[in-house]
């Protein structure tokens, strides 16, 4: 947590003032060891970044007076899709790009995946929010993530995803083609990313036919968790 | 596990044939579901990559006759120094880097590690080799990467640093740095990545009097995790 994330409902006295009293009160407390007067790093949710400065500290909340004036880190121009991994890999991956700045991401199905993987508590919208805050903390960011399931492929292909390419580049993370990824496009990107194994022919035909291109990272196959920050810094 | 990985014990019959009767065994039987007759991606560690077509399987074990005529894919010309990450992280680390083709890595200690770190069983040979073996497994290589435990800094970076920085880059990720990271650099690198926090103004000095230049990944402070699979994808 390299910033502390405030939200609205933390505010009191004229907006200037929060007082914090769970995860983030006891971060402070027992990580950081800070001590009234001490100006920590914090930042409002989908705004501004600043400092907290302690103003008192009891046995069960810290308070700060707040003074927020930086703009948070951009965010990448990027639409991410991926195939949902297994429960343990897809909170890495969600905590991942968002500490990235990637702000919008699909969780498609795909043939090769689990279906019990859908049924994870980890899709749970405030465990998924949970990975996201923690990744926009530690990279000093104020803007969550959207996240949406799309558990049928079919439709969020045909229906939805043409809405979504905006005339950026549509790349499809595929290890077996032959095109390299390319580097630093300077332009929006939306790219998907498929299971471990990859995306089955239909699916790739399915994309493919909707204008995207199939790209690899080298001749090694990655796994998702490893692919995706590879992708992405090489990509921005 | 894209590929098997076999060993000179694990042979007989005139170097052609082998037989396996542990993880590799269950991993083919039960995750391939393979049969007799199938052909698998093998590759003898250290040596060449191709199939192995399965002749007989039984309960307690598989063969297979090997042909193996394929160089495994190209190593990152690249020396890895990381400061020794928490031991459920430096697994998951060990794991992505030899994946990614990383062959020379250092584990060493850094002001800000909790010395509890360095008593952890996962830095154990045998645990180490395991999670490098994975890495390979995954990538279809077959050159196991080496992995050196320096605990004690000062004398890593004075007495055995120079002597492997050979000419190439060399570069400290550095969050703080007003740098960037270069990118496909085209020339082997020596990189040096610190724990959650960074290396201390002291480490940093050692390592820049030797020629290290600090460099960030953009304006985003990322876990080591994310940072090593993303540095390694810019500068290569």
């Amino acid at each position: 947590m390299n910033l502390i994330l405030l939200f609205k409902n933390d505010f009191f006295k004229e907006n200037t003032r929060v007082r914090l009293d769970d995860r983030r009160f006891i971060h402070i407390r027992d990580i950081l060891r800070a001590r009234t007067g001490d100006a920590l790093c914090v930042g409002l949710v989908g705004g501004k970044t600043g400092t907290g400065r302690i103003t008192s500290f009891t046995t069960r909340h810290v308070e700060m007076d707040v003074d927020l004036r930086h703009d948070p880190p951009d965010p990448l121009p990027v639409t991410l899709i991926v195939a949902l991994p297994r429960p343990n890999v897809l909170k890495r991956i969600l905590q991942t790009v968002s500490s990235m700045g990637v702000k919008r991401i699909f969780i498609v199905n795909s043939s090769r995946i689990e279906k019990s993987f859908w049924l994870s508590p980890v899709l749970r919208e405030e465990k998924i929010k949970e990975q996201l805050i923690a990744g926009i903390e530690q990279a000093k960011d104020t803007i969550l993530p959207e996240v949406a399931l799309r558990p049928l492929f079919k439709p969020f292909v045909e229906d939805e995803l043409p809405h979504l390419m905006d005339g950026g580049l549509a790349l499809i993370a595929h290890p077996e083609s032959l095109q390299e990824c390319p580097r630093e496009t300077g332009r929006p990107v939306i790219l998907a990313v498929g299971p471990e194994g990859g995306f089955i022919p239909y699916e790739v035909e399915k994309l493919t036919s909707l204008g995207f291109m199939a790209v690899r990272l080298g001749n090694r196959i990655l796994r998702v968790e490893t692919a995706i920050p590879a992708l992405l810094a090489k990509l921005f």
